[in-house]
């Protein structure tokens, strides 16, 4: 099967959980302009996963240039990790409404898990691509450095996790930290930093 | 008419049926830790609605490998299996709701009813294509081996509707156990099988 | 302007206004078997917009098969139709709840309005592609036989509206049957008929 | 990277943005036929968000246009400017529900701050594709006259929003007729007017 469709697909689960994050942001009643000041864990929400989930959009598509066509176990470990993209919507509504109330670290280790678990699966997808559908084309040197770009992933978004324990406004801000240094370093060409 | 565009608009429903699924899913009031363990027949749910859209969208990508153009009959036959796509997270949503609780059985019995009729509308999907569409070169030995693995659908789907007439829980493991055997079938390479 | 983006775009907003409809349906509380009984206005109400939207896209996909190229007041003829196209599931949802209590004619008198709406803008959209952006190679005939086939689409929304001032179930029974009739006309090939 | 699949996760994020502003319309209780007219702003900010993301939609396609690929800063800029793109459904369902109650001023500031927003990440998106990624053979005055006429964007945008401070129903409407004046000056040919 070529990738064709499965971008299709893809690309649609990615823009639509995207989009859908708006949805949870809603004004608590009373004076509007306190309560667009209030909602600013949701504006921070919103962005951190919007971004996480278009870094993940990105990925994507770079492991689809390097391989040249899907199989029956390729096309369901996508399945699954697009599970796990559309799930975010849940989570990171759960975090904004709770940020600066009790339960705010039961809320940052669920966005902190969904995060690892969607980070597990993008790494059995870049696995299962790298060991199996490869293209003969695909420059080894560039594949091996992307493989080791893909490495601290799943490390990094454990710890960014376990550091909810301790605070849930840390856990949160290593999450952004991730994302900003992930787009910088990829935007100065330093693919590999990350 | 090529089936190009088809596919776009199925693969956009299919990708948004999937993706709303995860609004169905709401935090109750309280604790946050006991209600985020509390939700997880939502969860349950969510996994069971997306995977079996998941393989609705694969298996309705074979179907059009094999044809060579539509016809209208073939797009409003589309049409209607799409709108029992569309429809799924609504009876996810009853279901999660309901699963332990007062009702659960006639939630199981909507939940399943909704599949059973889109396993017709897949059936009928597939027996027009096959009749009608077949592209010249199509392997025919590959069309019967997927003409049999499409003919358990229907039965097994209305065999674990009707056990929710005892219990819902059963009915509902049956369905992810389909699901579950389906999906490893086709990675062993087994199309076969189901 | 090739129309290959307008018809992502498009197919978008058909796809997604159709997989919105489903949010609407919402179980009230008490006996579950009662309430998903009960809820038989929303699945006539789901299936008649899903089925019209659908309808749209096809014609829509018609269309686009018989001209070269877009210019700019095409692009923006279609985006008030997708306006149109877009605002179904708020009309679908008021006669959903309505259609059998008090207001159910002023909810059965905006559904069909906004199908009017919509049917105007979709007689500009073909008005437009006929007379400006036809392919020189387009069979005369053929469109002829189109342009004919799309005459009566803006009376016969008129008639089953103004019938809502008089029964707003016989209106919605008449829009039903304005979509049945016309995916049997379309189907048993007989494309002038509606 | 080719443009190509920039384009269908843009034209998701585009189409659902778009489509999502319907969700916002809330039928209030009572007189359905009231209830129906007493909506007006809501139609309103309906038409205003879905035109001008129409708008922004036109424009992002013409720049594409001109650029033979995609960077990653290119990636970036693009999901930023997404990001405000879909933001899009908050302000307008806060600016609907406050346009004839106490808050007006605030919800017309929010929904105009997020227009300016999107103008500067607009105007980051084809300053970048301007300077870096020209297609060698685009049309130089082509590409010159697309250039003035996006410089007015951010300007007008901040003086409608300003307005809001005067009046919230002056900025709206300078807002629409920012939109209308596009649309009429795009259709007839006059395309550095905007």
């Amino acid at each position: 099967m070529s990738t064709n469709r499965l971008e299709t697909f893809a690309d649609g689960v990615f823009a639509i959980a995207a989009t859908l994050l708006v949805l949870e942001i809603q004004l608590p009643g009373g004076d509007v302009g306190h309560g667009l000041r209030e909602l600013w864990p949701s504006y921070f929400a919103y962005s951190l996963s919007f971004l996480s989930i278009g870094i993940m959009w990105v990925n994507h598509h770079v492991v689809l240039t390097f391989i040249r066509e899907a199989d029956r176990a390729f096309l369901f470990i996508n399945l699954f990790l697009l599970m796990g993209i559309a799930f975010v919507p849940f989570p990171t509504e759960v975090f904004a409404e709770h940020l600066q109330k009790e339960g705010a670290r039961e809320a940052a280790l669920a966005y902190g898990l969904t995060f690892v678990v969607i980070a597990i699966f993008f790494q059995l997808f870049w696995q299962y691509a790298y060991r199996r559908l490869l293209r003969p084309d695909a420059d080894r040197r560039e594949v091996s450095g992307i493989n080791r770009s893909y490495l601290p992933g799943v490390p990094l978004y454990v710890v960014a996790t376990l550091v909810a324990l301790v605070s849930a406004t840390a856990s949160l801000a290593l999450f952004a930290a991730i994302a900003l240094v992930y787009v910088s370093a990829s935007i100065w060409g330093d693919e590999e930093a990350v």
